[in-house]
């Protein structure tokens, strides 16, 4: 038990959040809880570590290389949950037997990926998100957007944007483009990593027309206000690709009900993970921080492959994101010291533990002196702990 | 994707929170934490997995036994905690580099046994404990046992006892009992298990004087009231022993001033984890749970073991076994509908969106509709989702 009397180290990819940080993160979960529970959403809780086999439907490749393995007594692989949209969908194939759709459903826990840590995102990290089953409509998607929003400005950002996308714009064109799969492959996962020269090359070895070259280089440039959809719908005549504009500009009409349109971007090269979504995609962006807040979008088929199939669109957070932005754009309110330190005189602690009893009932953050010790002694602790007043117990006094 | 059309299994000994469930654990973790803040404590979270050389720091054999243990990428061992209170000794430890002791830490979080499940303890549970490093009298002690009782009390629970012992009372007498080591552990198993029969057994074939296997015997039942401590100074006389006694009637003389001893039972026949604990131990029980609520004691050895050593007191609680307490007790607050409904008809979901807005900005819960019907369906979706009250928009006007 002594042998090692060298700190220990925690694993890569982990953090400690210390009394601070566990505070403010503590602050913005249930700030967050209390928003989406007003939103008609209800808390799900599901196990850290699921079944293998369970945690790969719908995951992508690069998210099944992730994961923490390990077996259980029987020999059969576990893995810690790499995200909660498939623990979301596996509860929600479940509750669809007992109430009639949609179903709101939010979490607020900790997912684990196996990959290289960086500012805000480690191997453990923190996740608040929502998912809204059962509804296919743009009523939905605007719905979800619009709780994104204000889940942002219910955490204390101000300045961020709202990437939004159609994966089925880009699956339209590609669909008519004559890429061969693997070519077309290669070309969303230049959009998705943002390679225009990349994909510049692979356009110019492809067998395509010069006007589908220069639309599908376009794509990625598609990106503005509101008349990037008029632009877009220019540029396509398949009627997959109209209809996703369409379904985007039913969207922004409800985001202008919901009044937080100036917090959205349309970005038609926006498609996230390609296997996944199915309709609407959209990124949270904020200044000074490279990786999104916020993402999420419509995956349809996801909650079918757990035998009962339905719409569904929602989104994930990174709470230590949040936190990072906040404490990077100077918004995290300073702690006014409040808060009493009962100290005591030899004889006195009955009369401390009295007081100290009675400011707690009142509702007030108190610490109680341990041992002994005179008023000056008191004071210098109170004024190295941070609170804002002393009691002092002395005999069976206590004075302020 | 579609090849697994049965609902999937989670694992042995997980559990889904489903909305009910979940909305009581928040409720009670919420309230305890901010019980916690008003003692003075602070929150910590750390990571869910740490290497196994730091986990098996300070527990018990049993306990390594059952930590579920994975591989990092480097092909060190991890293992998901299966207490909080190495990792909280981990912080303290270098946290005491910063701040003058005491240091008074909380936490509030799920820890892993891979171990038979029953009710109220799966192998992956929640747990809130706290942990009050650095001070090691009586007042410290009392302090968290009152802490135990309020929090108790916070979660709503009202018919509960605390059972109060002493490791260093046993030891005393161990110590001067002849008892080889090998027989001094087996009787301090039987006392864990409450293995009366056992500890007869083991005393008979020993070569101990009656007075002496009389005294042993004696232990478990000495449980009761005040009267308890003096009965046991009346047997023993060696010095460990007695003052192990006084300590405990100091502890129970200040958890007079907290006005909670009425929920306190001394029993000295209760020792917990042997190897962990060196002084005060205590278990918290409530009619029709067949284990404990909370348990805790002093631990003044394990800190030091990662290079800060300091004394140390504090407990843990159970959140599903409060929660199974609550509901067998019929403690669970109904929960009172409340909560607006807001529906639409054709053209109306603009209307809608307005008047859903401006009644979560009052602090209302509000679920909107989202596809176009007539008010009476709307009545009809509002009554079988249990809110309250039905806002129809039909045109621009919103009504109740």
């Amino acid at each position: 038990m002594n042998k090692n009397l060298l700190l220990p180290q925690i694993p890569y990819g982990t953090k400690d959040f210390l009394p601070r940080d566990a505070r403010r993160k503590r602050a913005v979960e249930n700030a967050l809880a209390a928003l989406f529970a007003r939103w008609g959403y209800d808390e799900v809780v599901t196990p850290t570590f699921e079944y293998l086999e369970t945690i790969t439907v719908g995951v992508s490749a690069d998210l099944v290389q992730s994961l923490f393995k390990f077996f259980d007594k029987n020999n059969a692989i576990l893995a810690l949950r790499p995200d909660m949209t498939t623990p979301i969908a596996r509860v929600a194939a479940t509750r669809f037997r007992e109430s009639a759709p949609p179903l709101r459903l939010f979490y607020l826990t900790n997912v684990f990926r196996q990959e290289q840590a960086q500012a805000g995102r480690q191997c453990e990290f923190y996740q608040a998100g929502v998912e809204l089953l059962g509804a296919g409509g743009p009523a939905a998607d605007a719905e979800v957007v619009a709780l994104a929003v204000a889940a942002l400005l219910e955490a204390g950002l101000t300045n961020f944007q709202i990437g939004l996308g159609q994966v089925a714009f880009i699956n339209g064109v590609m669909a008519e483009s004559g890429l061969t799969p693997d070519e077309q492959h290669r070309v969303k996962q230049c959009m998705v990593s943002r390679d225009l020269v990349g994909l510049g090359e692979i356009l110019a070895g492809s067998a395509l027309s010069a006007d589908t070259q220069r639309l599908i280089r376009e794509i990625p440039l598609l990106h503005g206000g509101e008349q990037v959809v008029n632009e877009a719908y220019r540029l396509v005549n398949n009627a997959a690709s109209r209809a996703a504009l369409d379904n985007l500009a039913d969207i922004r009409r409800l985001l202008v009900s919901y009044g937080v349109e100036r917090y959205v971007t349309f970005d038609l090269g926006l498609i996230r993970d390609f296997d996944y979504y199915t309709g609407m995609v959209f990124e949270g962006y904020t200044p000074g921080l490279g990786f999104p807040l916020c993402g999420g979008g419509r995956y349809d088929n996801l909650v079918a492959a757990f035998g009962a199939g339905c719409p569904a669109t929602g989104f994930a957070m990174g709470i230590e994101r949040i936190l990072l932005a906040l404490e990077r754009q100077g918004l995290i309110p300073t702690e006014a010291p409040g808060g009493v330190y009962v100290a005591w005189s030899e004889g006195a602690l009955a009369a401390a533990i009295a007081t100290a009893d009675r400011l707690r009932r009142s509702g007030q953050t108190v610490e109680l002196a341990l041992e002994a010790g005179p008023r000056a002694a008191a004071e210098e602790a109170r004024a190295a702990k941070g609170y804002a007043r002393l009691m002092y117990c002395d005999g069976d006094v206590a004075q302020d």
